[in-house]
């Protein structure tokens, strides 16, 4: 892999358009961390202008957390629209184990083939049919369980697939890469792993493949690690988390980030 | 009562899993609360799967904040599930005086026997028929005000309920509590009160009746005095709050509730 | 223009509650906004209740960020309740120049007559249809490009028309004025445009005309500076921003306003 700080000085020297389509909660803070980071959020998903407007972006997001149908179909529109652009998507399948509806928009959203797939252990192992339903969002399951079961989802769909976790894994299918980069308060702070989809959106939407995703992952966790020497608590630890991200040089990353090859 | 920071305590050790219908501006703070304080949130909506997954839950709130018709059959959707399995949930009538259709589905809401019903002052003289519109949802009416109201409230729904304001008022119909902590910044942060019904929710989970309510009540409070020796305005009261509903313990919560049982 | 203090006592003396029609990324930064600077908020949105709340509500605010088409209904349903009264009412007509859809619906919501248009340079430059689509909504424009744009536009539709930038411009279509205050963190922290509708609402709530709106603008640059002095990043500067809000006097803004009468 290339010195991976020039991921975040490419990204940031593009300043792409990313077009969100994510749950109520994290829509904030998914804006104010594309912000922080470099990049330009937009969310929109009426029916009536979604495919017009993903046209426009560089790379999409589509979050399932606050589902319903009209958002399904707006998810599916928009990802149609940058499949036959050649541009990036990225799924990030929330509480795919825990309902019928959710397998349902998923196995739909999954043939339209997504670009980056990102879920915490429980949910890749939904995906692939191998894991039992989610408590919420939490991760039940470990990353290490999801290794194989990621392996074997990048395979079938083409698509770069991220385990997070407190050590994240990342997978094309054949490669793997583990990232240690993080902080123990991360999963304390509600939507960071929503957002995430955001950052790898923008590494991604000039340079595909899996080491921007990399890249995406060690900036974020290095972001945290900054953040958590600042905090006393998850509410200040948000607040550092975003100063972080805006205050982190591709040499910082490249210096700190704490990536494995497999 | 028993030592009150106990309920603090079993709480976390149950972590338990609370889904919240409630209202856009609220999300984000409301699961940040109970990440905060140790609960698990999950936001859910959609008819297609709402009862689903309120069978997954431990506990679950309905906030009317942001209504429209179809959240308000999702609300019915989800409490009727939780009514049926004899699991908590927490009803908070949001601006219940402004409009008909808000009094025509807090009615349709009252049906289903909720657990808790929180409000402020004009809420809960609404709800009972007494009390005159609310100006958005401020308390115009005073906490003293409506504690007869909220006895009747009580003993006609089955529910405890719960009178917030500068000092909370907590009754089942008998019994009555006035809990003094708190802080004079709580009101100037959107979305605290409605978060609280998640804390509330989540005390109860494990543990049904008042005293849960009244913990849930002082520990909120407490956490509000904690960030408000920190906090310079409302911005830095509300990352700080966080961070003290994280940091408090059960010996602070047994040291420093002010509960005047009546 | 009289002594621009006047305008913050006399709005807080008021404490107007605003009626909100917004995105979903706002919301919750826009609540806040309104109860630091010293107005009540409230967010309602659904037909069947809209026009009976936006009745109880001294100003509107009607943001089209995440539109649908029932969202887009309620807009028309407030202004129409509010142009009826003769009560302000605030249009932003975010990203208007992106879509098909948002300029129906803008052409829709200027016949209603809003008391002010609220843009960045594109977006006014979309209104009137000089400009080229917005990329997201950041301003690919000047305001300097924009200032004919808005006079043009204030003169057609009779609202007071403010073109947001690094230096604001505020019109009535004869008169002019610029706004120096603000800071270079405040386009980093997402809603902070889409909050200040909110602050203007409040200001020309008791009080029509440009030189409250001028005021509004002046003051909420005004705490933007004294928020970026506490700030080292755009998380801290969001923080700070809502402690400054609360802070900022009468007598603040009259010594430290720096606007420009054309």
């Amino acid at each position: 892999m290339d010195e991976i700080g020039q991921y975040l000085r490419n990204m940031r020297a593009q300043a792409p358009l990313v077009h969100n389509i994510t749950n109520f909660v994290a829509m904030n803070v998914m804006a104010n961390v594309l912000l922080a980071v470099g990049a330009s959020p937009a969310m929109v998903h009426a029916r009536e202008e979604v495919a017009e407007f993903a046209a426009l972006a560089q790379a999409l997001t589509v979050n399932i957390g606050t589902l319903d149908p009209a958002w399904a179909e707006a998810m599916e529109l928009a990802a149609r629209t940058m499949a036959a652009r050649g541009r990036p998507w990225v799924l990030d399948p929330v509480g795919v184990g825990a309902t019928r509806f959710r397998q349902d928009v998923c196995a739909r959203l999954l043939d339209l083939r997504p670009s980056v797939i990102r879920g915490n252990a429980s949910e890749i192992l939904a995906l692939v049919g191998l894991g039992a339903g989610g408590k919420g969002t939490d991760a039940a399951d470990s990353v290490a369980a999801a290794e194989e079961a990621a392996r074997d989802l990048a395979r079938w769909t083409g698509a770069v697939v991220v385990v997070s976790g407190p050590v994240d894994f990342i997978t094309d299918g054949s490669r793997g890469w583990r990232v240690e980069n993080g902080h123990a308060l991360m999963p304390r702070v509600t939507a960071l792993g929503c957002s995430l989809n955001g950052v790898i959106a923008a590494f991604v939407a000039g340079d595909p493949g899996p080491e921007p995703v990399v890249a995406a992952m060690a900036c974020y966790g290095l972001a945290g690690e900054m953040a958590g020497r600042a905090a006393q608590g998850p509410g200040s630890f948000a607040v550092a988390f975003l100063d972080a991200l805006c205050a982190v040089t591709p040499e910082d990353l490249t210096r700190d980030a704490r990536v494995l090859a497999l």
